[in-house]
């Protein structure tokens, strides 16, 4: 079983996959969290150069994508398939989803293309099911209280852009479940542990 | 006008692109020499990702694909697209032919997928031209008079699928123009300047 939790930045996304990691853990399953880009050596190399890379490196949207990409298709091969060969459930902080929003929705690349792509970069290997934590953007940006990376330093007008994007893309795909995430912590938990009872279940 | 060159490593691309630089230029033609990958801040720092890791460092056929793909996408929008723009004639060390020969022939992934991706690497953007030095493997190998990178230390067995994969490519690719490298550079020379000229001449 495969799940990645997706949404802006600030929206609470580590703090929900931690404690569904603990809730899983305490059932006695197997979990592997894993972040996207990152959790490999090449995909933590291509992390820096995506998130530190000042303006003396510029990266087009396009080129953007494809680092994702790489750091993704690198991540499938070593790290989630053979976690889910093992009958272990993955968590992944973000996956393909993001870049159709960031790169696509809000970049201005064709969100179609991106998922083109993606489709060969993951070997068509899609979580089953999508945590897509949704908050304004402007509460979301509040609650961040570290200096901004290159992605999250883009300013309101960009984040109400893969706000939307984020609502469009989960209104056409079933697999993508919306969270409020607006709420105590614990009412978050609440929802997304309901729906991951309900998923384990269909799946035995 | 764009050209670019490939072929396996020591096949003497680099003295050649050098050769047809100063002939261009000796005619007053703006030139611009560029290598794929690199040329391009982001470019470069993929370059040493790609050839300087060690094993540390796995990197899958995919992975190394769209990372090839991530420092072209970049070239192109950076360098390539520009300089076509401003009537530049554009020589590149390699480009999108390399990754469907190394990944794909011999890397194992499907040839036709990797053009396919390439071509949104690219924005469809392929050579007028590309130049494919060629001579058996163990000549060239014993041409590189400096320690090996990642990709020119993969052996002989390696280097033959290279060939192979170049040379189909170029059975059922007419923009592809095979030229025998095995030969004094200045004939080698002269053949790539015959076809360059046909070319020029055709474009005016």
């Amino acid at each position: 079983m495969f799940f990645s939790f997706d949404g802006i930045d600030g929206v609470g996304k580590t703090t929900q996959i931690a404690l569904l990691d603990q809730q899983l853990r305490a059932r006695g399953h197997a979990v592997v969290v894993c972040r996207d880009p990152g959790s490999t050596p090449l995909g933590e190399r291509v992390r820096e150069v995506l998130l530190a890379s000042g303006p003396e490196v510029p990266i087009a949207p396009r080129t953007e994508m494809f680092l994702y990409m790489a750091a993704r298709a690198q991540l499938v091969e070593q790290v989630i398939t053979p976690a889910l060969a093992a009958g272990q459930i993955v968590i992944s902080d973000r996956y393909l989803l993001a870049n159709v929003v960031y790169q696509g929705h809000a970049g201005g690349l064709d969100p179609e293309l991106v998922w083109q792509v993606g489709r060969v970069a993951t070997n068509g290997l899609l979580p089953d099911r999508v945590f897509l934590l949704d908050m304004p953007p402007g509460e979301a940006g509040q609650r961040i209280d570290r200096p901004l990376d290159r992605m999250e330093s883009r300013g309101n007008d960009f984040r109400q852009r893969l706000r939307a994007g984020f609502l469009a893309e989960a209104a056409r795909d079933p697999s993508i479940h919306v969270i409020p995430a607006d709420r105590p912590v614990e009412m978050v938990q609440a929802d997304i542990w309901s729906a991951v009872e309900q998923c384990l279940g269909t799946a035995r």
